[in-house]
């Protein structure tokens, strides 16, 4: 008999990482100094690589507003939310979330991850799924665990797209599902082109918008709001562990749908509720989304200098104007060389390979927050300079690769 | 082209419940107005369905653990492990667990759903896994995401199990998963008995100790202790949202194991960190498992007074010397009456219905913890006095049905 522990005998490769100090992954935090600083190893680091795009995770009152929670309804509401894991709490985020995406209802789950795995309720083996190359991993999970047909569009390629619709057969329920921003790379859908095509198509369209929610759109109700395309979009998705300072996620919708997923959805039904501090974070963060535009502001002006000063050294960049700026690499070991020699030169980057990106699309991925100051953006564009330098992905003349 | 979303709409079993006053689902808790006393609908309510078993969430300890926590950490760490969201916090916890379960490592994930969606990484489609019937549906999700072959066997029936062993194909990894103490009906695996078949037929053997661990073994290891077979696991699953107060869950076993869990599980990888608040808690809660048996010999004790008032009732329920009290009803609408009625006289139970259990199995779930007041239980018994007579289910002469 074979052994299923057997695989992971075999897998050597981060040991090897490890012995040649390229081990890119889970630096220890071991305290956070400022907003975008954070001490590893002992020494000071500049975050490049953090998800807490408005600065939110450190505001003061979204600190209270989680500590009072603890102080008045515990650290846990063990157990799920059909049974007895619902709080008043709970109601108030997905009817406060729902207002500002101006939709019927809102469900909201312990991680975003098991947001999107829950979307499987919808799905049966009837039913198409037609997701963009670049989705995140739990949509992909969520199409496996619903059992659905899934079809894969190479990235934003709508002609693609088309094609896949037109070769659907006739009487499966079709789902496309995409991303408002996506994670690694930072750029945008082509929202107005898939909007068209699935109303032409009389599919349904699922939007992931972890990384543009209180973000982009004026009143940072992410790509839907940025296109003027919000009524065009059938379901949305979002993450409470980015600009919302917490853990969690939520799907926004229609009141029917959503009422469906938050009673047939495994990962729904079968998991403890958000905690009270999670919710109470979530919600003074919301708030101050829509208090505190300036916040949107300031992180894509962080993000342009990034960009600016990067492109300036040489770098391919990526040019979507969104808070995560990619630095593509291209190549494995001088990936993970690069991100040594920044993490060496004082700043936390992010070193995105296979399977979070495609081989041979390996990149460095950064992200501004509005907490950054001006002088760690520096400091970040400096570290760039001399580690790209000290590995030879720029020279003079600019990238040299 | 259907439509999705058609799913949603036929549905309507729910709105037949609500509108008769029967829907026994996430009556929302407004404030907890003591440990085991909740203000739900305006009225206080005995909390009667919780599965914080040491009574670790109400306690100052560990709500100051996690209040210290947000103050230094902040309230996410916006990023998964292997990117920006490792503190050393989190290590710790790993730690700590692993040596408290006497494992060579520990994994933890940001919740017991996803922890158990990440055994998926061990498993491929020419590995078997051996499941009981009673398994939580994350762990069959698990199965299903892994692509591996699912052989369900007769709920804790080690004959079909052997059965089942007997008939696997030679050259397949097997992988046997059962629970420690089931959720539902609180009874407990046979151990002894599966622990001896799987190192017959050199299978690997999975426990899921989410309700047992804090509670079960003199040391509060479980069933793997109080069956003196922990050596005889290959890998044990817990969850920080029940005897640990908090939210998340954790893997723990060899550290190769453990290890290639970490890099290559979807659920492990592709996800935001546990909070800061949330890993502080389960800490504090842990350090409180080693240093306060009492609190075990409490929830059982309490355990037993629910359990014998509840015979001497007349009522059908399950025995196991564990915390969760099954209250068996065995009809659909029986059990949504009798969760009605005991609600009406002020104590919130579980109604446990498909696809929780099989249809025919429904069932009345109650659970003790260690902060249940002596009043608090007999009020628990009195209401189940009252609402049995009233529905039904029990008469002068003992349980009718």
């Amino acid at each position: 008999m074979a052994d299923v522990f057997d695989k992971c005998r075999s897998w050597e490769t981060h040991r090897i990482f490890k012995s040649a100090g390229l081990y890119p992954f889970a630096p220890p935090v071991e305290e956070l100094l400022s907003p975008g600083e954070a001490r590893i190893h002992g020494r000071p680091v500049i975050m490049a690589a953090s998800n807490d795009y408005l600065g939110l995770s450190a505001d003061p009152r979204v600190r209270e507003a989680a500590r009072k929670a603890i102080a008045e309804h515990g650290t846990s509401c063990s157990g799920s939310r059909l049974a007895n894991g619902t709080y008043v709490l709970h109601l108030e985020l997905e009817e406060r979330l729902a207002a500002f995406l101006h939709r019927e209802a809102a469900l909201a789950l312990s991680t975003g991850y098991q947001t999107n795995l829950a979307v499987s309720a919808l799905l049966g083996q009837d039913d198409v799924v037609l997701t963009d190359q670049d989705n995140h991993a739990s949509l992909r999970d969520a199409v496996r665990l619903g059992g659905a047909v899934e079809r894969v569009f190479r990235h934003n390629d709508t002609k693609h797209l088309e094609w896949l619709l037109s070769d659907t057969p006739p009487g499966s329920g079709v789902l496309i599902v995409t991303e408002g921003v996506f994670s690694m790379a930072g750029d945008m859908c082509d929202l107005p082109r898939i909007a068209e095509l699935a109303r032409q198509h009389g599919a349904r369209l699922m939007l992931d918008c972890a990384h543009d929610l209180g973000v982009l759109g004026a009143d940072g109700r992410g790509v839907p709001e940025l296109s003027g395309l919000e009524s065009s979009v059938d379901l949305i998705m979002t993450t409470f562990s980015k600009s919302l300072a917490s853990l969690g996620g939520a799907l926004a919708g229609e009141a029917e749908v959503i009422d469906y997923i938050r009673h047939w959805a495994s990962p729904a039904v079968f998991s403890a509720s958000m905690t009270p501090a999670s919710v109470a974070a979530a919600l003074k963060a919301l708030e101050l989304v829509e208090a505190e535009p300036e916040r949107r502001r300031l992180v894509m002006e962080n993000a342009a200098r990034l960009r600016d000063g990067l492109l300036g050294l040489g770098y391919e960049v990526g040019r979507s104007p969104t808070p995560v700026v990619p630095v593509h690499v291209g190549d494995f070991m001088t990936c993970l060389r690069l991100w040594r020699a920044l993490f060496d030169a004082g700043v936390f980057t992010g070193a995105v390979i296979h399977p979070a990106v495609q081989h041979g699309r390996e990149l460095i991925r950064i992200s501004a927050t509005a907490a950054h100051t001006e002088a760690q953006l520096d400091r970040i564009i400096g570290a760039f300079a001399e580690a790209g330098t000290a590995v030879g992905v720029i020279g003079p003349q600019g990238m040299t690769r």
